[in-house]
């Protein structure tokens, strides 16, 4: 057996939890997730997750997740605290804490449910989009860490440097076919940080990069556990879109697809910019 | 001076707080906003964004909310308490909790921040309706407190008996003109209450109401305190939308526009339902 295959995924590494007491975590920074001034916040998203997936008392999937990006995360260890805020028949809630030398960086709120068949209807629609293999593979070459931890296939709105400007801002509207990169079967954790892969719109619609943060990010998981082992390592189709850029917030939305088309999950985030 | 004039408006009823010590609140529910087995979550998100807007420690104007509903709220007193997690120079992050005899029964998260003028890019359109004035009431007579509390014109999607059915679904896109009734000037207390006023989905596409409830609701306010003024008590436009129905939950979608055609607020929930 080669190390190559027994090395554990980037992700799993970066989202690996040491129990220290009940409720209680301790994990630390990776550079493959590393972003400008912190980790890449779908992988703090992932961290907060993995937190309450661990957790004894926790039954059912993921359902809802919110994560709050208080300040930037320093390189280095963290401590998360998990907490069953209340344990209902049909839903569990969860609030979770990740702080470094005493202080709170990230909070997030998680809900987890039971599986159960019910009444099932899909009025939204996945896009008409060439499949993956057919899409060019977006070069990421010399992008911070974390970028090179996705395969990136745009068909439409890829953020490139002068693709809009303020004065004619390119459309918010993206396409993207994404996949962890290496290749990793999908799963709640990586769901979630794939929530928050899609590059911040304002990159997109104006060209440039100004200094520009994920405040709060908000994902419903809509699939259960054999939608996401139906789609394993395959890519998952991202749309996402932006509404307003006003008094330096803008909101952006995710869809994301199976690429045999059921909504996996939604996801919703409000960025602060600057300028 | 006629008593009419003078009482307050049964939301500033709803979100009263009496200030018991630093960061703790103690309210009660109020009749005018019952739902069937507790209060309108729209008030209890209101009543959560008021706590944070009470505290001496806050800055600026909020940004974005989540609210949770862990349990149904009872009838009668509660105990709010707000906790400022972090203190950051362009967001403050807070964390609320409301409680009944010890047990929490929603819990909140919101972010504020200060007032600032930036580059403004508005791609998301308004919808083409007509006016608020040339738009029927809804008939509310008999349905439950809260809503009365709010007139609703419905352009497109008004949740009628019989209007869908499991096996024909309506159409779960719904255009409505929403304002308190009585009359009240909009500010972000009254906001985060509309966000949630837009009834469940599942009434609208399937024409039954099954037991339901909203989860978790995320609200993104993207206008300052001026817009809101400009607004004051006329009808804004709530559109909405859900895209998947399955294993139980589905999406709920709002987006909140001014008459003028500003957007105001963003709002995104996962709803449970059963069968």
């Amino acid at each position: 057996m080669s190390e190559t295959l027994i090395a554990p995924h980037p992700l799993d590494h970066a989202v690996r939890l040491e129990p220290v007491e009940p409720g209680l975590y301790r994990g630390a920074t990776t550079p493959e997730y590393w972003n400008m001034a912190g980790p890449f916040g779908g992988a703090t998203a992932a961290i907060m997750l993995k937190a309450v997936l661990d957790h004894p008392e926790r039954r059912g999937r993921p359902v809802a997740q919110t994560v709050n990006f208080c300040a930037a995360v320093a390189e280095g260890p963290f401590d998360v605290a998990v907490r069953l805020v209340r344990d209902g028949r049909s839903t569990q809630h969860w609030q979770v804490e990740l702080s470094q030398g005493g202080k709170i960086a990230t909070t997030s709120s998680a809900v987890t449910g039971a599986e159960r068949e019910t009444w099932t209807h899909t009025p939204g629609a996945p896009p008409q989009v060439p499949p993956a293999e057919q899409t060019p593979v977006l070069d990421t070459t010399g992008r911070n860490g974390w970028r090179a931890r996705y395969e990136f296939r745009y068909v439409r709105g890829a953020p490139m440097p002068g693709g809009g400007s303020a004065e004619a801002p390119a459309s918010a509207v993206s396409q993207t076919w994404i996949r962890d990169e290496p290749r990793r079967p999908l799963d709640y954790v990586s769901l979630a940080a794939i929530s928050d892969s899609i590059v911040v719109k304002i990159l997109q619609v104006r060209g440039d990069v100004p200094p520009v943060a994920t405040v709060s990010l908000s994902t419903y998981f809509l699939a259960d556990e054999a939608a996401l082992a139906r789609q394993g390592s395959r890519p998952v189709m991202g749309v996402s879109d932006a509404r307003v850029f006003r008094h330096g917030f803008n909101d952006q939305s995710a869809e994301l697809w199976s690429d045999d088309g059921q909504l996996l999950a939604v996801s919703n985030q409000v960025v602060w910019f600057k300028g």
